[in-house]
């Protein structure tokens, strides 16, 4: 929840959002609002590289302030503690004390989460999720990444690793899932599916695909799942019905999360979520039609994210102000004079 | 957890586990410990007649005792105070005050729960859940009841109907569920689903099934799941697949869970828990293979319900004693005199 005082803590601080191709990080203040941002490529896969990009993007936030506190946001699996990255998909993360090094390198508090559930912070804070007792985030990237804010608090199970919803397998025996599954939710409701599908219509060279094919001159393989949304948007029929395909699959994932955790709202954000009411109205109609003893039971609202593509960066950098408020002497950082002077 | 020292509050609590054929009452003392029982049948669907029974089996239960706080545990949905049934399957309960009733006519205490909610608090309190900070407990009877434990609280969503797990749609267009829909988990992985795969089996004529069939006069409409589990227990190879076909199912649901919940631990009950290891071996393996970043993460334990076919009723009971403590001034029944004398 917003609050009409402000609130005790830092005014300031740096959020990261660590991506498979583009590292993004900004000053936010107390209300979430991002000051300034700065991006890089993500330097491929090592891990002292990634270190070293983030400690030039903090640097540089940093100039002529006090050592204000830095979250990090990225997908993967970040221990309850939040210091040790156990896995992360795109990085060679493996049970990494991620935490420990950035703070010895930064000499500042570091706050590492993962990037679903910042961006559940930060509409929770911020966005469509104000307020509400019981969220459930749905992030349509690449995947679909999930995030769970329940009385005010990241519901991260535990072991931290809650909100995978897009791996619930939802059709066995169906599509093959990176995550070495099959038939996974995000097989289905995802950015990649939206993409998928579009390329085997296309593929088959049917007249459907017209203007898709027109769009990547002829070659199949060229089709995204952002494209498909670009042309929908612009009015293209077949786009807007393979929308609204993945939006009916996101209704019946929408309607399976309902029926175990009955949140009060989902906020769905993520790239896919541009598609706006053409995945949206689809998606809501299928979650009604397919929600467990409905007419018996208040439903959850569905809302579209508020935050956009920042939702990850501003929710890290809140989440490390929260971190920096609650325990504002961990002591993990040795303290020297003159850290906390502005550079 | 258990306390070593203890807890403040009533000695004793009674607690009612309304079914669809049978109403089960018992007097708990506060370690869990069932001191008496009774049961009479579920009379119908009327609610009046279902408060008189009640009524009398608490009576019964009280005579020469102080007014002990009263829990019941039912099917259905009571919204997140508790005092109010949205919904009850097997009775005419709609949006039915039911606290307020019973503590008219009880003049005492009335904490009303969900039967699965109940089950999982009984299973966390004083069974296979005990100390787990993220249990899950799955009640597998007819159908799936579902309940959650989050640092030693239920957790039960925005609007009290959390945990519907066996709701989730997990064969889309699949076979169809009491619940209206399509491919419910429920009707993969619960006595129901056994006994219906079963009955497919005999009624084919399937030589595979002369053990079934024998066991019912060759009449393939008296197999039920229970005696398919009966079967299974006495070493019928083919029950024993059938019992297996089901733990897979249950496995798979599992790890859908597991992928969005990440619990520590899941405790397996109900009526189709009596099988033990034929049902959970094959649900362990398939919940393995089936987990979502397996390798790359913590897996939860899946144990075994301890409390049997009355953790319903301790938990119902738990749940008033700690109701009754939290808030021992609650003003909702008008106190008069004498009314906390034994009777």
């Amino acid at each position: 929840m917003q609050r009409s005082a402000p609130a005790p803590g830092p005014l300031l601080s740096i959020g990261i959002d660590i991506g498979g191709t583009k590292v993004a990080a900004g000053l936010v203040d107390r209300r979430g609002r991002i000051l300034r941002t700065l991006r890089r490529d993500t330097p491929g896969h090592d891990a002292v590289q990634v270190e070293e990009v983030i400690t030039e993007l903090v640097q540089e936030l940093s100039r002529g302030r006090w050592a204000v506190p830095v979250g990090i946001g990225a997908a993967g699996w970040m221990d309850l503690d939040g210091g040790t990255v156990l896995f992360s998909p795109h990085l060679a993360w493996r049970n990494e004390p991620l935490r420990e090094r950035l703070e010895e390198r930064l000499r500042r508090r570091v706050h590492v989460a993962n990037d679903a559930d910042a961006a559940a912070w930060a509409e929770w804070r911020f966005g469509a999720g104000r307020g509400e007792p019981r969220l459930v985030c749905v992030t349509l990237g690449t995947g679909i990444g999930g995030g769970m804010v329940n009385d005010g608090r990241l519901e991260r199970g535990r072991h931290g690793v809650a909100g995978e919803f897009g791996h619930a397998i939802i059709v066995p025996g169906g599509h093959r899932c990176e995550c070495g599954n099959r038939g996974c939710w995000e097989q289905y409701a995802s950015g990649n599916a939206l993409g998928r599908d579009a390329r085997e219509l296309a593929a088959a060279q049917s007249p459907m695909a017209r203007e898709i094919l027109q769009a990547v001159g002829g070659d199949p393989d060229r089709v995204t799942g952002a494209l498909v949304t670009e042309l929908a948007l612009r009015g293209d029929a077949q786009c807007r019905e393979l929308v609204a395909d993945v939006g009916e699959w996101l209704g019946l994932g929408l309607a399976n999360l309902a029926a175990a955790l009955d949140p009060g709202t989902f906020v769905i954000g993520g790239g896919l979520s541009a598609a706006g009411d053409l995945l949206l109205e689809p998606a809501v109609r299928t979650f009604h039609r397919n929600l467990t003893g409905r007419g018996f039971r208040p439903a959850a609202r569905i809302r579209l994210a508020e935050l956009g593509p920042e939702a990850g960066l501003v929710g890290a950098a809140d989440l490390a102000r929260v971190a920096a408020r609650r325990n504002p002497f961990r002591g993990r950082i040795p303290v020297r004079r003159g850290m906390l002077k502005p550079r």
